[in-house]
């Protein structure tokens, strides 16, 4: 399942509106002979690229697959006939598809004999490359990350508005990469008029990497005729994260990184349309300057956002800190 | 050496301004017979205490000691004196005394035909329990702390003022452990008029711990009549942190811990008089209300002030991040 998982991360980022699924075929004596990951859209599914490469020596194998394989006709024939087909005696697969269209494949390989086992590194899966389509399957809405790089005093630039650098090299390295594997950065027109971002992905050298996440700018005003972002952005006349994240959603698009500014992430947290918050806290203090966030909707300290931390690592000398908003009631701060 | 570190950690917070020392004595086979740290100002140093409790059983033995043996006549006769005299054949100490009135017990020690080695656990030492007395006695001005806790985005307190509570239970009882470690708490006149804080060192159950720091009022503005710290607190009618540090280390205090605000953290941090921070993080959004720094004096980003993470550690949910301000030009932003 870790080969599978692999599989699966070197596609992420291509596949949406489909899941980023990665699929490793051991035949009869345990030994991996096909490897394959989803395709980008209208192309073949993990399951279907591993038995290819594997070829005769599926038969009597075992597919190990990051989600429950698929039992219906979308662009592709259902993923379960090209196991049954291949005579693969054995399915394992880390999590089950949401999705009430697709689901049941599960079932249908078991009533055709087939030994079918479910939650193989299902966390690992569920919190990593599927993580942001599982999101959007069960809720409709895209995976929202929203990613800062702030002082230990919590501010994105100094008194004058100078940012560059808080944060570490590292970190900032890590951001590029992070952006190759998501479909869609969005900032709000007010950090397009301090900052003027290209929001690319580009390698050490400062050179674009191939995959590119789409640019969205977000709120009413003008963007300045010279931006960067001018001509490559969607620029969305809106400041409803429900109608930006409708809007992306029609794009295909499931995972979104959210770059900023302050009061774009406060809008959206106060929403509760923050699935994530990644943080960089870099060693440094100011004093002064604008805050990380603001006007999220806290007047009181018991409305404060409690989030539950997954991670806490060093990125060069600043920390990484991976979090999830608690949820209340069940839903999560939703209206 | 490390039970010597674990002695005078017993004694942290009642020798200042003296250090506190801890010293084991070893017999001549290698077993440990003695053991002693720093017994409050005009008491007996640590290693006389050591050899009072190990007694004869000292002749042709080893003493460890976490700083070198004083060879001067102060309150008490040196110490180097007592070792000769039991008839230790072996002193290990972790780190030298600045102080040159003091120095120089190593060079007796070793005329006298002792073996003596130095430098063992010295940075466990010196950043340790020794930390403070050594910033002391090589600057003459008490180590300053800076302890705050903030949410993620850097705020110490709801729109509302409210702050009950943004740090974890852990975190809190951390701080109470630490204040009856530190000779006082320094708090501005704003924090006072705010949170009224009684800034005693208090156990689990909220009753106050036997060792109590000197609270501190720093400021121009007037303390109400019903303040709690009205009647405890040493209030100093000043701004400056340098007044502020002299009149305490003419008091006899050696390490500070500086609980607040912003406005006085602002102002000891752009002095170049913190010495360390330690910032309890929680996870925990707020995006209003007041930041944790204000005001120190830095303007644009190549000012920032940059710090050493010396360790980032879990306190029930929070993240506890001890740092030092980096100096510059070899002083820290002196002036």
């Amino acid at each position: 399942m870790a080969l599978a998982i692999a599989e699966s991360e070197r596609v992420r980022g291509t596949t949406s509106p489909n899941p980023p699924v990665g699929c490793v075929i051991l035949d009869a004596t345990g030994k991996p002979v096909g490897f394959g990951a989803t395709q980008p859209p209208g192309g073949k599914h993990a399951e279907k690229m591993a038995l290819h490469d594997a070829g005769d020596r599926a038969h009597g194998g075992t597919a190990y697959v990051t989600l429950e394989p698929c039992s219906h006709w979308g662009r592709t024939p259902p993923c379960t006939d090209a196991l049954l087909e291949a005579g693969v005696k054995r399915v394992v697969y880390a999590v089950s598809d949401p999705n009430p269209q697709a689901a049941g494949g599960a079932e249908i390989l078991r009533k055709a004999g087939l030994d079918v086992e479910v939650g193989v590194l299902a966390e690992a899966v569920g919190k990593g490359p599927l993580r942001a389509w599982l999101h959007y399957a069960r809720t409709g809405r895209p995976h929202v990350t929203w990613k800062y790089a702030a002082s230990l005093d919590g501010r994105v630039a100094a008194k004058d508005g100078t940012s560059r650098w808080i944060s570490s090299e590292a970190s900032r390295r890590e951001v590029h990469d992070l952006r190759t594997k998501i479909d869609a950065i969005v900032v709000g027109t007010g950090t397009v008029r301090a900052d003027d971002p290209a929001l690319t992905a580009r390698d050490a050298d400062g050179m674009p990497l191939a995959r590119q996440p789409l640019p969205v700018i977000v709120g009413t005003s003008e963007i300045p005729p010279a931006a960067k972002l001018k001509t490559t952005a969607l620029h969305l006349r809106t400041r409803d994260p429900d109608v930006v994240l409708s809007e992306l959603a029609g794009r295909g698009v499931v995972d979104v990184l959210l770059e900023g500014g302050p009061t774009l992430a406060g809008a959206f947290l106060e929403r509760g349309r923050i699935d994530r918050v990644v943080a960089y806290v870099a060693p440094v203090l100011l004093g002064a300057g604008p805050e990380a966030l603001k006007d999220a909707g806290v007047s009181t300290i018991t409305d404060a956002v409690r989030l539950d931390v997954e991670e806490v690592t060093m990125s060069g000398a600043d920390m990484r800190i991976s979090a999830v908003p608690q949820r209340r009631n069940g839903v999560h701060r939703d209206r």
